[in-house]
């Protein structure tokens, strides 16, 4: 008996490192050492980069992983390999500026059932377009066969990052205040969450992902606009950041992911204070209002599954909230004042 | 219609937590920051712990990320779910302390099919051992129940890590010279590689997991052998690389996974040297020549796939090699001399 005759395929893994190398490649910055194919992705910390001082007096590592869940589903459904990268990345970068720091690098898991080449270079392709946009270096990933494991044609991608802060800059929400105010930013549709539903309402209504509803999109398909990447906010928020390095108006964020505003908000507020939202201050996207009204799904679970349009949100000192308004938007974000923070819990009323 | 209606369990998730929570915290020192269930995982990097300077001078981090691969169904099919973890914590930190530097903390992503959540606290217990074991923090996971994905009582386990090197500190292979001896780690088995074609052979041959083979081992089950987790080897390294950080008579390590010693040895090698290594310089376990046997495997077969009970070799300069030999001893490896280093073009020479 061989290796090779038990189901592993091991040209097929050389094959996918040559076609990924350009892609992969493309993501690095001078910081990145070693050659592909090393035990360990190797990244230097402390270079002096635009935005690194030479030396950290502190600095805080922060990691995240996290996985697309069953939109990569979907992607399969429609055979779109190459976005739900993106979607992976944005997930765990999005998640890692909460705090305050900036992703350095990224690594990506991929496993699955029975994937050509071709297929594994897609997904990886989608990665490393999400890292270009997270400014952060691909420095690793296992691609792993395990055709009893998945099921025929499926595959999961998880990520991981790893970013830096320096400790007298984390964010942590500590520095809440009441009057702080709440701004939105837009999302660019479901983003990663809530794909069981998604896809429990496609099945039950009877949707088609190939077709075209107007009261949902003038020129796509239901299943590009369902498959749309995950917003990445990296580099509006690394640079408002930056902007405010000593003055610091900014007192929380959170990444709007499973749990939706009512789950998010809470997680960086602390129990003296709560998030009121106005409903009114931004217009939920038309995706949202047709899975609902197809799906049959109650006002306040709609607002617990999915982030109804604001993918990410910081609390502000008033004083500078016009200013950073500014600011995002010169960064293409779309902005809203969402509400402000007053006395409270940690609840969020969205009324 | 609601989410939970479609599939995902959200208390299962808050069970979860609750049940790892001590076993995560174990894993925790004093470098681990903010609380369970932010965001990101935090990890001071430049704390004034035994192994730590004050201040890097110029910190390399190192990441790597790996799966356990199809020994997880084995895990399934024998229903033991707590030690794959430190399997996959093995493949992972194994892989990078080879650079020469120490992991620092470990992140892991669980996808099942389904999953109470007891087996997935079983699950992230391993994965809490093997941290402890590596002197690494557990600062982050994921799990996600994806019952369309995987098959029927399935999950697949994956995990991240990251460490830090002093640049000037780093080992990459370029020092070695012919003449070089190598040192050979005892595997404790089979560990993490060559498991689809285990399965196979297991299939084939119509062996019994939960049977005794005596020519295995005496007490244990097959299956138990099979189980077996990855021995970690960086306590060991560490506080080798750390006695003679100074004289630096290490040159060159490779942990042994998929491709066995030919195929990872020349891994840190370079070009210009072979690596030429005596067959009869250790026994091989039996197990492999159970496996060989009952399988009907070629010789360089079975020395492509699996570890064959060398998991880790080191090569080091000649008038070093018995000190480090007896102090890995006193950390209970099991050590030989495998051969050395002599001019080539970085093959790999078993005779």
């Amino acid at each position: 008996m061989t290796y090779a005759g038990s189901g592993v395929d091991i040209d097929a893994g050389d094959e996918v490192v040559e076609l990924i190398k350009r892609d992969v490649r493309r993501t690095y910055g001078p910081r990145v050492l070693g050659k592909h194919g090393g035990f360990a992705g190797c990244f230097r910390l402390d270079y002096n980069e635009k935005l690194f001082q030479r030396n950290y007096r502190d600095p805080i590592l922060l990691a995240c992983t996290d996985g697309v869940g069953s939109k990569v589903q979907l992607a399969v459904e429609l055979g779109v390999l190459d976005t739900v990268g993106q979607d992976c990345v944005a997930m765990n970068v999005n998640d890692l500026i909460v705090a305050g720091g900036e992703p350095l690098f990224f690594l990506d898991y991929i496993g699955f059932n029975k994937l050509t080449p071709k297929q594994i270079a897609a997904v990886v392709r989608g990665v490393a377009q999400g890292c270009q946009l997270a400014g952060c270096a691909l420095i690793g990933g296992e691609t792993a066969e395990l055709s009893d494991l998945y099921q025929a044609g499926e595959f999961d991608l998880a990520g991981f990052t790893v970013g830096v802060c320096e400790m007298s800059r984390m964010i942590d929400g500590s520095g809440c205040e009441a009057g702080d105010v709440l701004i939105g930013l837009g999302s660019s549709g479901v983003h990663s969450n809530g794909y069981s539903l998604v896809r429990a309402i496609v099945k039950k209504a009877k949707l088609k992902l190939d077709k075209v509803y107007p009261e949902v999109d003038a020129d796509r398909t239901l299943g590009q606009v369902l498959l749309t990447p995950t917003r990445i906010y990296v580099k509006s928020i690394v640079d408002v950041l930056h902007r405010y390095r000593v003055k610091k108006p900014i007192t929380a964020m959170s990444h709007i992911t499973g749990g939706g505003l009512p789950g998010n908000v809470p997680r960086t507020l602390g129990s003296r204070l709560d998030a009121k939202i106005n409903r009114k201050s931004w217009k939920v996207p038309p995706i949202f209002d047709f899975l609902q009204k197809r799906g049959n799904v109650e006002d306040q679970e709609m607002f617990r599954v999915f982030n109804m349009g604001i993918g990410y949100v910081l609390a502000v000192r008033p004083w500078f909230a016009e200013s950073i308004m500014d600011q995002l938007r010169r960064q293409h974000e779309q902005v809203c004042v969402l509400g402000k923070l007053v006395k409270g819990t940690g609840r969020v009323l969205i009324g």
